[in-house]
């Protein structure tokens, strides 16, 4: 979701982070811990590094979010920076506890990861500005990630709004 | 755009082409006319038939639209063929006269294309169930495209319907 949620419809965004352990920052390791990794692939080192980047979220191992989310990263034009981002994304989970990242679609080429994300989850209150108030809700997110030196530098993301908005009608 | 205002809320979407002549198909047409492509650049050949498929939408030169997408063309989730796609890009541009579509950023493989595409338009009525009514709307769509022998087969495609939304906010 990479925190798209607080802007989409979460209302307000808390940016502070009061108990962020300064996060260690591996440049380059992804490509290091990548069998895969040659010169001509970096598509798929590209490719190999989200798969990476998502297991981390899934895990919520916000320690190692620095190897994959540059320093200063933006997201749908907002700098939030690497302790801003897992601001965000702690928030998303706060506001959905079975939050679950599923990419079932990703097209990736040497700097850039388009991704299908499936979400089969039940949000605790409202979602998108849609009272959710913990019903299941099946969606979709449809992120571009702009990648500089093998990190996610840029976020740009939708939501479909419309799809949860259906589930809910009775 | 793709159709995707009549799949996310543009109400009844009608099928049925009473006044569309036969579609041209011209299978691997596409190949032929591009003069980048060759064994090793699939990758580029499908980016560059996306950008003559934009431009065939941007035309509004629907005869050509066979050359570009599937006979059994799927979109989000409907049957709807190249008939039914023609008829739900002509919807569109009825209900948005000045739509144009613009690609901001592309990502291809060999087999895929992910495009974020950028609308500034005036959308007559509603737009996904937000009543725009003639107001300067500026939003995105991400779409992911599969192709099969060089044409469109599958869309899925999500609008950005709070950016919509709150653009309208009084």
């Amino acid at each position: 979701m990479a925190g798209v949620i607080a802007q989409a419809g979460f209302g307000s965004f808390v940016l502070a982070v009061t108990d962020a352990k300064p996060l260690q920052v591996h440049r380059e390791h992804w490509q290091q811990e990548d069998p895969t990794m040659n010169e001509s692939s970096q598509q798929t080192a590209t490719a190999s590094m989200y798969a990476r980047y998502i297991a981390c979220l899934n895990r919520r191992a916000w320690s190692e979010l620095g190897e994959f989310v540059a320093a200063d990263v933006v997201h749908n034009g907002r700098m939030l920076g690497v302790d801003g981002y897992r601001a965000m994304l702690e928030g998303n989970f706060r506001d959905i506890p079975d939050l679950y990242f599923n990419a079932d679609l990703v097209v990736a080429d040497e700097s850039h990861v388009a991704s299908r994300l499936r979400f089969d989850c039940t949000p605790i209150g409202q979602f998108m500005g849609v009272p959710v108030n913990g019903r299941r809700v099946v969606f979709y997110e449809h992120a571009f990630y702009t990648l500089r030196a093998g990190k996610i530098a840029e976020v740009l993301s939708v939501i479909d709004k419309a799809a949860v908005e259906a589930l809910m009608r009775p």
